[in-house]
């Protein structure tokens, strides 16, 4: 297999066959079962203690690393059965995408409430002006425990707390439901289809003499066809005040103005997916889509995270402060949206020049 | 008087004689009896009727814009003496700045009340999702009765009613102490100065051999030493975040990050007027100055309506939708503040190079 000339985009590029197909699945479903493994001998079974971080503790810490390498490879596993589908047979990758998908999304959400948390009473210190934590590095995510402790005016401290109070209590629900899954029937044949995976790829008689290449670039079309749906010239002006309209519209489900957003985060990531069957394991990295890649995370987690915020503001009988608080805060996210868009513009052209 | 290299920063120009000084306070002074004969004829005596805008209705029209014309002259008469101070006769000038500048802050409060009110009701409408009036011009100022009746949900209803009371009463007292001023023996004397003004001058003995560049030139450089102290490398990344710290610190005041910006717009303000003395009644327009000004402008309209908001926030026993509004409301604010902090950057940027 040749490592260069490998972008789907260049049509000058030599075919690539299903071997790096089936070499790529096996080896994204070794990695699952070594997390799995990982995962099993950490015999973390215990939910985290309420209002107390989980994070930074050394056994959830190994824990929380396994679960991010299973989600890990079963998102790569889900996304190149996609992005490959015509190449592998039918009745078996359309029975495991959704388990797969399952399977992240259970694993995914106790971390997504504790991150969240961490957004929110950062946001929260900033707002009131609270100096960073002595003695804590910046990438280490801050105990809410701590934080609400610090710094804060009346209404953020009683806003940090509640919010501390309703993710906690989600994020303790969500790790019970990760662990169940782990001991359940559903994630045991899971698990025992990606055994087989590690072994066998199960590829369609017609793959033999298949070019990757073409379904690699679909992917990348896609991609490039809902990017060209948003609303890029307006994304591209700083501060144009997009993200938080409708702020106050009495509708509490997520900004509609956010889904094809994360449409395209999706999106991008399985071109991402795609282009490392390519590439193979030693893929270089391309930095600007990473970039792009990355605003888009942001985005997805500021959008969620204000989403939060006005569903805390909706508790009832809180104190005014608290729900001025609350406001501010959905308000900093919502603006967080929109710089995330911002970078994500920047990111994009850059890549559109370079690419093509 | 030459009408070209003008330019107080350009060492080529030729100097400019007391005389341009002269004329150019008369005819300020005169502008300010004219307005001072409008204000009396349109006989506006009543105070605007609660809830109820008074922009748009004829009478008040013709008596805001005479308000306008009157600060408009007394604030250029005011920063003429300041910046012109060692060719005027001191005692005179020192007397008679402190009383313009009671003056023109009487005559704007009111106007300021209004205009803060509608910038906080628009907000609210754009924050609710609520399409624009029909029929009525983007320029017009919107009246507060009718928007709060708008597309918005209960906490934005609440927070817009809420302001528009305050504000309404605000407004209400300070056209009643602009009415009270001016019909004061205070602003009588005022009056008598300015109309000295119109026909004489009190220029200094040595005024008669002096140049006005230089002293121009001081006023252009105290503008340069004030903006070099502004932190214009963080507002010119879009997105800083900068504007919000402190938007929950327990202090009320308004944010002490945003004086030595109100401090530059008085500076560049002062330096146009310095300008206008030297080019004369007709001198062109500095697209780019004026851009940074306006955007000085809005950065303080933004600063106070967030501050209004704040303050509305912390009004006893408001429900917590209404809180969660006006939160919400202030950060959308501060985030005004900051885009205007980074469309300044981007004039004065240009301003520097092209008068460089």
């Amino acid at each position: 297999m040749a490592t260069q000339h490998l972008d789907p985009t260049d049509p000058m590029a030599g075919p690539v066959t299903a071997d790096a197909l089936a070499a790529y699945l096996r080896a994204q479903a070794t990695e699952f079962l070594r997390a799995l493994r990982a995962q099993r001998d950490t015999g973390d079974g215990g939910p985290p203690a309420r209002g107390k971080s989980r994070v930074g503790e050394n056994g959830s810490e190994e824990s929380a690393d396994a679960a991010l390498a299973l989600r890990r490879s079963a998102r790569r596993i889900s996304g190149t059965l996609h992005t490959y589908r015509p190449l592998l047979d039918t009745d078996w990758s359309e029975g495991m995408r959704p388990e797969l998908a399952w399977l992240s999304g259970t694993l995914a959400r106790e971390h997504a409430y504790a991150a969240r948390l961490d957004r929110l009473v950062t946001a929260l210190n900033r707002l009131s002006g609270a100096s960073p934590f002595p003695g804590r590095s910046p990438g280490a995510a801050a105990s809410a425990g701590d934080a609400t402790k610090g710094n804060l005016t009346v209404g953020a401290a009683k806003a940090g707390a509640l919010l501390e109070r309703q993710l906690t209590l989600a994020r303790t629900r969500a790790h019970s439901a990760a662990l169940q899954a782990l001991g359940s029937s559903r994630f045991h044949a899971v698990a025992d289809s990606v055994a087989v995976l590690a072994s066998e790829v199960p590829l369609t008689p017609a793959a033999d003499k298949a070019d990757l290449r073409p379904l690699a670039r679909a992917a990348y079309e896609r991609l490039c066809d809902a990017v060209s749906g948003l609303p890029l010239v307006a994304a591209g002006h700083p501060y144009n005040a997009e993200a938080l309209i409708h702020g106050l519209s009495p509708d509490p489900a997520p900004h509609p103005q956010d889904a094809p957003w994360h449409q395209v985060r999706l999106l991008l990531r399985l071109h991402r997916y795609a282009h490392e069957v390519l590439l193979g394991k030693d893929a270089p990295v391309d930095v600007r889509l990473l970039a792009a890649g990355q605003a888009l995370n942001r985005h997805r987690d500021a959008s969620e995270a204000a989403a939060a915020a006005a569903s805390a503001a909706r508790t009832p009988r809180i104190a005014p402060a608290t729900a001025y608080a609350l406001g501010v805060l959905h308000a900093d996210q919502r603006h967080e949206v929109e710089a995330s868009r911002f970078v994500f513009q920047q990111s994009w052209q850059k890549e559109a020049v370079s690419t093509r």
